[in-house]
């Protein structure tokens, strides 16, 4: 059994403690300090030993799974941002391709936000089973309430394992109220079917099925669902119930009822305050009154204060806001945006011990380090030199520059030009 | 007639958008961009064209006083926060010794947070001409509602002037309700007198009313309030009734039913929101969702997010924060604390033009002033030298050294030591 974990995903409706880069499922929210990839590879491992997981990803998130999960996982990383479909397919074809993967072998596609008991990844044995018998399988989950967020499958009989009548995905009320009626179960994410299945479903629907061509074309490919392209499509669908608790914490009103505290963070609330939940990853404290049923985050991106049930509905609020990504964690480090003037940028970089820069140079800006903390080198323009706190660094346009972390470094950046930008970088291989 | 104008106070219950230092008087709040401080005044001038104004203040409230509103006016600065009895008692010496005022003239004490039309102003004669009558004479303002938070006057008759038969400071809700019912008055904080009759009691209640003494003694003198201290135990009161309306805008409550905007700052707020008042000064967005009575107020000291009624109770919890200045406005510009680490400060400081720092130097930490935006001067032990965007100045311990702004300057102040307080400032007097 091979299993394809998905963790791209934007990460918009948990604005703002998400982004482009910093994706939900890297939250920190659990007691242990553990965010939602680290539990869910967790309850993988325990429950299904024999698997091989590869995880499909947006490129610019591979230095943070690699941060959270270390480099002992198969990566399938997207060139840019397309729906479930292509990153299936992509991640299907370097499973054949590099990995070698016989096409009869059972591949199960999960995401990366259920918040389930272990007993929920236990089942992926029978749907990986029930793909002898069905060309498609996918976990049905016991419904609560009519909601128009997700997908309804309405199976032929009540069994725990069943062939499928109807697949619709987000009905409007009044449907999802009669497919309840009708016995109906919540799409959980998951599908299960073989290796050349998809391939299959790839050459037919992208044209191609070949690892590197669809590398190549991934921007042209439609940006379409898998339960769009395929499931909808399908006539022969088998489903496996579920009938446990089940969360997906795509939004802060599904992930607070998980959050291990009612508070993150520096927040003092009063004592009428009730259903609140607070996540203060600013650096300023926050005072709550009087609240209830709400949910208050703030970070370096923003801040949101929101009536629980409506959070869910963040979307296009976020997609309104200025895109510039004001902090960052990456593989080396992290970075913070603390200033922006007309002609001038402040960045606060922060470097794990043993980490560095790539050596690079920049055409339109002037650059200062300072440095508040820790040891280390800067190499510039080809000449080494000791840095510790207290020294500045400066750095004039067109210099070639390097720092390298023998401790913890952190570093207040003051970025001067007047047409600064991420692109104005250019990278050298050699150091001097 | 004589006006003291009471502009100290806290401004705690407006955090964190008023401090110690940037009070809620000079919260620019209006259309025209005008603060409290300066709406009153002009209200005062235009009815009471021959009153003359001293403004009894915090010490270090004194440089915004004149950024708001000139050197126009006779200041008497408070050496350190005490209650309105002292800081009324030093006023009144200041006007007795400095001003050669006649014991004889009537003194109107009026604080700063009165929301209220022309009129209210206008009654100003009328009590100053009561005083005649009476040793004190208090404004009455009809009430709306059975408060706990004002003082209650109850009135001999219901005639626009009257004798007071009682006058009891923030009763409970029980009795407030029977003030009420027996035609009681609140306390607008308004009060008359000759200037005779406050200077005796200051002999009486703080053992002197000489000038330069209560200045000397002021940090022992108790912290009473002038209701506590005079009023309550004054046998002829007379009181002026005014029955239009009135706010005291202490509170964010009572503050944003006078806002020009429901949203001031970067703010999106859905269509569910009702009665929300978003006042925005931090330098990143707030999306509020399905928020009903509520207030939320974002800047560099910290975030509030309240039910309107409940955040008239803010007081206990601002005072447990951390009494760090984090944003202070000046008469030079202002300072910013960006980034705090364990041994250095990062503060983005604007200097107007024109202006300059004191000569001084530190015996515990280095600096380091990345100039961002502006042209000025720098003196460094002595030696001038311009600056301007782009430039990088390091001050090493013990240097001595000041800036002028020639144009509106800009500096990244980088601070580094072990022992950065803001005690660790020698000032220097000559230049070179």
């Amino acid at each position: 059994m091979q299993i394809i974990l998905l963790s791209g995903g934007s990460g918009q409706r948990l604005w703002p403690l998400s982004n482009d880069v910093r994706s939900k499922q890297f939250l920190k929210i659990f007691d242990n300090g553990e965010c939602m990839l680290q539990r869910v590879v967790k309850q993988i491992r325990r429950t299904n030993s024999n698997a091989s997981i590869t995880i499909a990803t947006a490129d610019k998130q591979v230095p943070l799974i690699k941060k959270f999960l270390g480099d002992e996982f198969d990566l399938s990383p997207e060139p840019c941002r397309r729906n479930t479909f292509p990153s299936i397919a992509l991640a299907a074809a370097y499973l054949h391709e590099v990995k070698r993967i016989d096409l009869n072998e059972s591949i199960i596609v999960c995401p990366v936000d259920p918040y389930v008991d272990d007993n929920f990844f236990a089942l992926f044995t029978t749907l990986a089973a029930q793909v002898a018998d069905t060309p498609l399988v996918l976990m049905g989950i016991a419904p609560t309430y009519p909601s128009e967020k997700y997908g309804y499958i309405i199976p032929q009989t009540a069994d725990n394992i069943s062939r499928v009548v109807t697949f619709k995905e987000k009905p409007n009320l009044a449907d999802a109220k009669k497919f309840i009626a009708a016995g109906a179960l919540w799409n959980g994410g998951i599908f299960a079917f073989k290796l050349g299945y998809v391939l299959d479903k790839a050459e037919k629907l992208l044209g191609t099925s070949a690892h590197d061509t669809l590398k190549k074309i991934y921007a042209d490919l439609p940006n379409i669902s898998f339960d769009y392209a395929v499931v909808e499509h399908e006539k022969k669908i088998s489903v496996v119930r579920y009938s446990d608790e089940w969360k997906d914490i795509g939004t802060w009103n599904t992930l607070t009822e998980v959050l291990a505290s009612n508070s993150i963070g520096q927040v003092q609330s009063d004592a009428t305050c009730a259903n609140l939940h607070v996540i203060n990853n600013s650096d300023v404290p926050i005072i709550c009154m009087g609240l209830r049923d709400a949910v208050v985050a703030a970070g370096p991106e923003g801040i949101l204060v929101s009536d629980k049930v409506a959070s869910s509905y963040i979307k296009p609020f976020v997609e309104r806001l200025d895109k510039q990504i004001r902090f960052a964690e990456k593989s080396w480090g992290s970075f913070k945006i603390i200033d922006v003037e007309s002609e001038s940028l402040t960045v606060k970089v922060t470097l794990n011990r043993g980490s560095r820069m790539r050596y690079h140079s920049h055409e339109r800006r002037s650059e200062v380090w300072n440095f508040i903390a820790g040891t280390g080198r800067i190499i510039v323009d080809g000449l080494e030199k000791i840095v510790r706190a207290g020294d500045v660094i400066q750095l004039p346009i067109g210099s070639k520059h390097t720092v390298i972390a023998d401790e913890p470094l952190k570093i207040i950046e003051v970025q001067f030009g007047c047409d600064i930008t991420i692109d104005d970088k250019i990278i050298w291989q050699e150091m001097n």
